[in-house]
Formats: C-alpha cells, structure tokens, sequence
C-alpha cells in the first residue's frame, strides 16, 4: 500500500470504495478454516485502528480468539441466548429457528472489539455532552475494519446474540471495558449479492427517500430526495 | 459505478480503500462553501444507507439542514456548549478554547443522522440482547457516509459538542427518535496529512500493537502483535 495519501481520488477508485461498501456482507454460513495471513490481519487491524474517535481517544482493543475451547464456550452459550431469545409466533419462529447467525467455530478467527470507558486518552474532549461518543467511536473502527476485510476477499460476521457480560466473563475483560462487538473473521467461499437475511426473506431494503428529510423532520419530500439519485450512477 | 459486484479486488483497488480509510478527516476548519451537487450527495448518502444494521433493520433517517437561520441556532447553541465543556486547566484549557471543534456554518450541508429506536424493521432480531446495537448499525452508516464523502472530496466534521435533545427540540424529532451524529459537510481547501487534534498537540496516535491482545485479555504480546505488521506495507 502506497504511503501516500492522494488529495483526490480517480473515478476507478472511487468505484472500488464504492464497490466495497456495497459489497459488504454480514457473514454466517460461508466461512473456510483457511487461516488469515499475518500481513493481511495487520491491514485489517490498522485500518481499524485509522477510524475516527472522539477527542482522538482510540478507545478500543482488539482481542483476537484463535483458540478452539475458548470459542466452543463462546458457542455454547450463543446457543442457549439463540433458544432463549425466540420471541416469535407461527411462520417466523421457523424462519427463526433456520437462520444461522454466527461462524463462532468455522471461521478460524474470532475478534472482539472492546472499548475502555476510562481511558484517559482524548482528555474528556467532546464526552460531556455525550457520553456514548466512545462506544460510537469503537463501532467506527468495527465499520474500518470490516471494509478492509472485504477488500481483502476476508469475510466479516457481528455476532449479537450474546450476553455482553457473559462474554466479558469469559475472556476476562475488566467492568469498565465494554464489549462492543463480537465478530467472527474469515475467508469465505463466497459473498452473496444481497444481505443474507434478505435472501432469508426476514427483512428487505426501504428505498432510500423515503429516509430523507428536510431541515426539520417533518419536512419529508420525496420527489425531491429522489433527484439524488436520478445521476448518481449507483444500482438502486 | 458499476452495477458489478466484484468478487476480489485488485491490488490497486485496495489500495484506494485503504487510502480512503487513512487519509479520512474530521473536518473543522478548511470547510468551502461550495455547492454539493445532487449526484454526489446521492452517492455519499447511498452508501451510509448500505452499513450493516442489526436483523437488517435500517433504523436511521438523514436530515439534510442547509437552512441558514435553522444552523444558526444550532451554533449559538454549540457556543454555549463550549464554553459549558471547559473543565481543563492551566495550558489545556488555552489549548481547548483555540480548538475549532466545528464547521456547522462554514459548511454548506449539515446533516442530523438520527436512530428510530422504535422502528419494527428487523422485527428486533439480535436487539434484545444488547439493545444499543441499532444505535451502532446507524453508526456504522455515518462511518460509510464519511468515507464515501472523502472519496467524493467531500469532508465531514462530526459536532460532538452539542446537547442532544436540545438539537432535537430545534429539528422536530420526535421523541424514540434518537440523535446519533451532528455532521458538518462539503467541499474543503484541503485535507490534512493527520488528524486536527494530533496537528494541534491535544493527542497522539497510540501504536497498534498496545492495542491487540490473544485469546485473554489478560494476554497481551507486543512482539507477537508486531509481527502483523512487519509485511503488512501500510505506512506506521
């Protein structure tokens, strides 16, 4: 990668950023084993610790679980929350029950980003008004990171159906580190063209103006939002 | 764009995302007052709206506010959030009261992306064991918007220094409606080399390798961590 940053960036890269953001896929079911190289984990991390953070406090840490027994407990009580969290009636409860929403043990790596409520790091700049800034911030070195993996064809899945503090039990990490996010990391045999739960027929897609509004939020026009798009060459 | 999604990327490819990924800014001071054309803006907002949201729920809204009395208000209010937030002594305190901390007038486009906390979309799959992952699904579309802004020249400053219900007493939102980021948005004279903050001297970048720990969190290893990065060709 080249150390220089480019002030402006060409149409064919612009096309690959774009390209990659619309790329990005949840992964659950198409994990290898294959193991992730050194180099390529290395620009997947640093490209995660590039994110932006509050005060520039870079509250996060980076736990890399590569052991088996320590992901099988993990498994296990993904498991348990999975029964437990079935709220859903006739049709949807199997639907439900089909999906497979976790790689904790086909992927060969598991990454659970953490975010230290106490680092001192940033001085408090911009937390006073919201205190939720430093977990914010994590979740964009999660986005960073994600992004890179993609570029680098390596599979990315948010784990949510976990106890957070469970969790943290599990890997001993301290009360004021929160958990932000359990990803499971890997090659992938392939990535599907649409979200999986979109495949899976749970959720679609709103149309972006309809996601529009304008200086007040009762100000929706969608004719209007919808002139964005009419030459912004991306597949709508 | 393309309408393709690839399924590898090119050498060069990556090096456009990576070189996104690092040379994102959060912008305060070298804001222009140019016009974002429609195009652009729908590209930027399109890949906000492809980040990933828990049970594909897309929980976020976009307000565009170029009104210039509706952001007038939105920084007098900001001036007195300042002044509230200066708790630091002695020579950060001179430090604090230099920092430009936004570009709310300066820019032509702010935008108020917001979390729907009440939205039925995804029919709350992975939300009711951690119930803050809709607010990071919609902060994940805000890291995608800043990056696609940055690809498009465009930057972005995120106001963290706002009181949020204040800002939603000014836009109308209604009240499970919450305010996620405060964005400042349009064309810049330049982008730094490095963040604001570290140019100013309010913090420094820590070195990744403190930052990765193995299986434990208790197991930290510089050297091991290190080796990520001794082929990973991205500039330290």
């Amino acid at each position: 990668m080249s150390d220089q940053i480019p002030v402006t960036f060409s149409e064919q890269d612009c096309r690959a950023i774009y390209s990659v953001i619309r790329s990005r896929r949840d992964v659950r079911s198409e994990f290898t084993s294959d193991a992730i190289p050194d180099d390529v984990l290395g620009r997947i991390l640093d490209a995660a610790h590039h994110a932006p953070s509050v005060g520039f406090m870079q509250p996060w840490d980076f736990l890399l679980i590569e052991s088996v027994s320590v992901r099988r407990r993990i498994y296990a009580h993904f498991q348990e929350m999975k029964q437990r969290a079935d709220m859903y009636e006739a049709g949807r409860a199997n639907l439900y029950k089909a999906l497979k929403l976790e790689g904790i043990l086909d992927a060969p790596l598991n990454v659970c980003v953490t975010c230290d409520r106490e680092r001192t790091k940033g001085h408090g700049l911009g937390r006073q008004s919201d205190p939720m800034t430093d977990l914010y911030s994590t979740v964009c070195a999660v986005q960073n990171l994600w992004l890179a993996a993609r570029a680098e064809s390596v599979g990315v899945g948010w784990v949510s159906i976990i106890d957070l503090d469970t969790v943290k039990q599990m890997l001993g990490i301290p009360d004021h580190v929160h958990v932000v996010a359990y990803l499971c990391v890997g090659y992938v045999s392939r990535f599907r063209n649409r979200p999986e739960l979109e495949d899976a027929g749970w959720e679609h897609r709103t149309p972006l103006q309809k996601l529009i509004r304008f200086d007040h939020w009762d100000n929706r026009d969608e004719d209007r939002a919808a002139r964005f798009f009419v030459d912004a060459d991306v597949p709508r």
